[in-house]
């Protein structure tokens, strides 16, 4: 039920144009949001056509389908891997048919009651292919349709019933519906490139075809395009947002602006105010990369100190990697990460890193820079510290797994062996950010989730896939 | 819709024994039944795992994928293709997961009605995945479950609404429903070897694995396997059956025993009663390679005139084939057969042929033997001309194809060019089969049908795929 | 080393015609002669291009490869598994770089001393990437021609120095050799249709175009087609021919026309003799389908006694296919060949096959047969007993393998259960060819084989792959 | 003939262990030096085996083969993607079989004068399968190999023909030959680990498995590895040496030490250099990402200016890559970097760069960063104007392509639009490095050559592939 995804979507007024292409290189430019499948539904007018497959999206499509689908409106979906169960049948977007016509849909986010939705539905019959959100939303849409011809109504009637996050695009016929979650919770944004429209995910998927950002897409909007563009609202009026603090942190590229933040200038932001709470008499300021060098940057500008590199990533990662075999484990951090030696050895070093989560990779990574001859190291954290799980598609851990959950920060400073150990406090990621924490989740740092939790915990944590 | 296949169902009273390896063989002894797609599904106590194909099925399942299907309980199918749309998601096992947990159908039939069930069921909020038959029956039990979650009554309930032929095998977890329709339109068969169960829709797949004909599955009767067998009635009592005569006449293998008649006893009855009712004066009997190679057997015998060859068959035919280019179309035949020429020069000749729909392919033939320099070509056909359409799944045509619906005997002769043509009387092929016409279908040959036709021929005949 | 293959060779006298198409018609209709890989050459004028695949013709060419390989020029061939080292390595064409410039070699038949061969050209400098008689003799080629640049004094030099048997067409450039060896042991037949030379090692290849047969190639000539057609001689004068008979018998398709002779009537004169040699008293006679089929037919036109089919066979055989499990062996034979039990239950039958090479498929095929309830079976082989190996390309099994190098026909008649044994003489097997002793192969049958033979048996029988 | 790419080489003195999996590990950590295709062989005693792909490490070995490919000693090669002949034919290690039993060769280089020794070899009867110099040398080998059976006096007498770069692993049956030009152009360089040696293009590629390097490949040197270590000298006496400046520049990854320079402090040298010969008032030093990274860190340094990102690299770079349609071409650059608008708009930047070869990219590239509003841009190159080809394996451009070939410094600013430009001086580069000149090859930079160069250069260029 997880999916932490990226999105795509495109109407063209000019019918001569096929979306399939500005969807694919969207897609590219969303990879980062997910690397395990990808798909693209197009309506010609006539048919929806889909083409889906495992893997990074330039794989996927090597072979000629992006120029098959035709069509002046689409949509697309990449998916993260969240668990082992990657299946082709969990791949979106999901198509079926429906006594409106045809409907697909690609979606970002977690609904966190699709478990009790199920069930209900298989009470009233209906029959399940896959264990996606997108496929219990799309029933839900069916099932209103009976009722109700007027697609944005039944959007309405099925939004009322979803507790969790959702960014999605539905594509019913010619006609795609653009929907975000009343809190705001995952990014989705509205940009134009001559006579197409556009919504994704992020903004860099517009830099890529050059598309300009128009707006974000309100928590609480439904958004129909075809011809012309209309607005609706959610009828339940939303005061509260929570946009999700962790896309600021970690999971944004950099390079886009998430409600109109600019993702970059919040990572130096954060590395600024890191200095500010945990100065550190150190030689070089040096990030654990890629998600952590803006941070590191904005230290190494507020401290003076200055800036290095510390350990090279390896940028070639395919689709599958044979692992080492157990006598072979230290070779699976070193096949990722090479500490530079020349750069270490003897020296205090200020370590910046975007989270820590179970410890785990934290410790094997503090442990290959020791080896080196390392002096000092002072590890920063861009955000405070991770105490209670996410249930709005981050999947990140479940309670016990998480280090900071269990053990306080001095405790957390001697198991990885470093000298110093600063995390980020809520207030000043908050003001790095620049949004009122009454519009931001801060879930999974204090406990105070913005919505009802699901019933069954347990079932919960057992069924995500 | 129209679904001319194979299907095999196993249950192993040993728990020990997966049965995807005996379905498999199963179903290449069906191959002749369907080329299009394979498929197998299984179920292991805990999940339902399917795994299906485009192709024939030592081709589909070439990688492995047969041990990895556990389970003591599966159901397997060849699909035909009957028209273009070969899409991996028509091919069978259908399945999906339902209130009752998981169910796989796999379907060998034609539901005349299912255009109106889709409709009704789609207005009900039902989503449909593939234009397949078993989607829709599958919808219908699920519908029904929610009411009565006996399965036995669900699946009375829904067969009450079909109308049409179905044979068909239903996994609902561990247990196998065998179902087959009121009229036994289709063949279904039930077997055993030692431990295991097995329904198949021809004998044939029982020899594969050395297990025995216990009896057909009755016409009206449901067959639950589980750690028993158990025999229901469906509660209309009906006393007409309307076994398809074109099994005995065609599409069976001449090796399978089917409503306890030997196909291979009647295909030489078909040949005796040809000779009966139109001798002639000829140097040999030839056959129409393979399906008319045994009536020419019972020709020749009856006759006393020599049996011989005249056409040989290329037998290595791949899932895909180049066709020749427009300029070499003649190729086209001759990819197929080949004329043995000195059997053919200078001679008179009986040939056998199965049946003719469109009369095209027989032209051909008869063009490429009349290139050979033979003298005299006495076409003999093992059944009546075709003069209607089949609704049960044969799919031949639609009525303004077939040539015999529009043309009298005397014309088609003279179309093809032979030099005498005869085409068995229904009498004749009624004591060749030696079933009463009561409990044959003749539809395509005098109009009778059995059952209610489609309310809207046209979009009938338009939705064939 | 052992090549039992098909190959075609084309040249188009129209440039602006493809002749990969019709090489890829050809190669399907002599698919019978190799089903492990497949492959074509052609030039174009400036480059050689060659695809090549495992598998049947259908299934390696159905990728578009056959419209991407351009020329006017080109060659083809399929591969026969005799060992299981079925590398993509060893398929053909072979092809290089040489002085010459491109070079492309498709072979059928065998060299017996190709491992001297192979070893001196190492002893020389020479490397070797497969196992393949065609490397050895691309090999040869390519160091005659620095001594002589005329690449039919080439190919004279070279086969002056082969053992063996060898049908072969050999690439250079844009000229296309084709060369038969001195005793014909090999069929090799040249074609025309309008402005297209072919050859082909069955005139089936011709038919399935619609060229017409012109001529053999005559044993010992080298025919050069290019823009006209040349024919030369080998320099050495030969008298004897030695044509394997076992095309007759059983490697060729029945409507080829082989070194004049007509292989069906060929067979059918088979089955007439047997009658002759070895009357029977029986309800019927049957063939072991599908190589005996034309043999049982002469039979039964001779005894006066009914044709039947006693076996089905399955007609749909893939590239791979998974066998049986130990515990279901006796499946194996079931899955290829299926008992018409109400023809055989009582009977008396005469069964005709070709040949007992080992006699473990006859035996399991006469089990089958027992199981059934037959009566009395009367086993006619349509040749003599084979005593001794064949080193020419049929690779049929080593002489301990061979049944009838070890008992006696009384022996064999008794450890396959049969209630009579008749093998054809070979005197008949000779009238029946229509072909003098002198001009024929018979090693196999007498022990008396037309060439040396390998210098260490052992080592040559080690290499057979 | 140009091989831009990476080798590794590995002898276990453990009979037990099978190195294919090591030398995977380390062809992924030299993956940058060839993305083109991928192959390991290795031996086991008995037999060669090879397994080579299209594709990346990770994408061609994704199916088991590691574990398929035993042996305690093999070799492994990336190839780089020079041109668009990238046919599986060319991709390494070349492998056959000569006189001394099985070999296979990885190769890194460029063999000046391959085309004549080529040329010269099929004038002896050689043929060639492949453009690769691999197989060139293969077969010198091999007409050594008949004069001379000691495999060591046999690359001597190679390697006084070859002129031109290469380092290369030769694998003959168990022996293990590594061999590096006597002027040391390529890096090679020698490791351990517990029982294992290994040989690879880059250190790299030991850090990855935890061995450690021992020392350099010495120029003219040749190493036995088998169950003991033998060195041996080329007997030319070379004083001379080239290591190729490039390495440091841009090639090799910063992490891997090169002939006992540390590449990382190298490029840090380099930007300091630039600082210093071309100072800059500027708001922020950026690179381009990824190969001027540490440039930027260094020229930071040593100016005070803060360091910054500019431009966002997309990570995922899949085999192959729908390239956008002509009017979409901008997209082309955007699909791999995208500017950090908030970081550029209104300030100064000085902006690293490695190098500039046509200058297209660089163009592309501040055309995209103008667009932000960046106010001053400062570009610095981290080495002198290319003047002049390489044909020593880098494959970069002909002379004509070469802007600094053609153009002023002053001019190439100028079309850039640049607001200053300054390149390393050589004298600096040299410094940075910290090896003499005369033991650099710089001829790229001053025409410089260290070898004779290829008597005919048009037909050199023309064929290069």
């Amino acid at each position: 039920m997880q999916d932490k995804c990226g999105i795509v979507g495109i109407y063209s007024h000019n019918d001569s144009k096929n979306v399939a292409s500005p969807i694919y290189f969207g897609l590219y430019a969303l990879q980062h949001r997910g690397q395990e499948s990808a798909g693209i539904s197009t309506h010609n007018g006539q048919d929806l056509n889909t083409y889906r497959g495992m893997g990074l999206v330039c794989d996927v499509f090597n072979n000629g389908k992006v120029d098959e689908l035709e069509g002046q409106v689409g949509i697309g979906h990449v998916r993260y891997s969240t668990t082992g169960s990657s299946l082709l049948e969990n791949s979106q977007p999901f198509f079926s048919e429906f006594q409106g016509g045809n409907i697909a849909i690609a979606h970002n986010g977690d609904i966190i009651n699709s478990m009790e939705l199920r069930q209900e539905l298989k009470a009233q019959g209906h029959q399940f292919r896959s264990t996606t959100d997108s496929e219990v939303i799309c029933h839900m849409l069916s099932r209103e349709y009976i009722k109700n011809q007027d697609m944005i109504e039944c959007i309405k009637a099925v939004t009322r019933q979803l507790i969790g996050s959702y960014s999605m695009v539905v594509l019913v016929n010619c006609d795609l519906y653009v929907v975000r979650d009343p809190l705001g919770m995952k990014p989705l944004a509205l940009g134009q490139k001559e006579d197409l429209n556009m919504v994704a995910s992020e903004t860099v998927a517009f830099d890529v075809i050059g598309a300009k950002l128009l707006r974000d897409v309100e928590p609480g909007e439904i958004i129909l395009l075809n011809d012309k563009i209309t607005s609706y609202k959610m009828d339940t009026s939303w005061i509260k947002r929570a946009h999700c603090m962790f896309e600021y942190v970690y999971f944004a590229r950099p390079d886009s602006i998430i409600d109109q933040r600019d993702v970059y200038q919040v990572r130096l932001n954060i590395g600024k105010a890191l200095h500010q709470e945990f100065p550190a008499k150190a030689d070089v300021v040096m990030p654990v990369p890629d998600s952590a060098i803006t941070a590191a940057i904005g230290y190494s500008r507020a401290s003076g100190l200055p800036y290095g590199e510390g350990l090279i990533k390896n940028r070639y990662i395919g689709r599958t990697f044979i692992m080492p075999t157990q006598g072979e484990r230290e070779t699976s951090v070193k096949l990722k990460m090479n500490p530079i030696i020349s750069e270490l050895e003897g020296k205090s070093i200020v370590l910046l890193d975007d989270s820590i989560v179970r410890g785990t990779t934290s410790k094997s990574l503090i442990d290959v820079l020791k080896q080196t001859g390392v002096k000092e190291i002072h590890l920063r954290i861009g955000c405070p510290p991770i105490i209670s799980p996410c249930y709005y598609g981050v999947a990140m851990a479940t309670k016990k797994e998480l280090i900071a959950a269990n053990h306080s920060v001095q405790e957390i400073k001697e198991s990885l062996g470093v000298d110093s150990l600063g995390y980020l406090s809520l207030e000043s990621l908050i003001k790095c950010i620049g949004i009122d924490k009454e519009q931001l989740c801060t879930g999974c740092l204090d406990g105070e989730y913005p919505t009802e939790l699901p019933r069954d915990l347990e079932l919960y944590e057992s069924c995500r896939c």
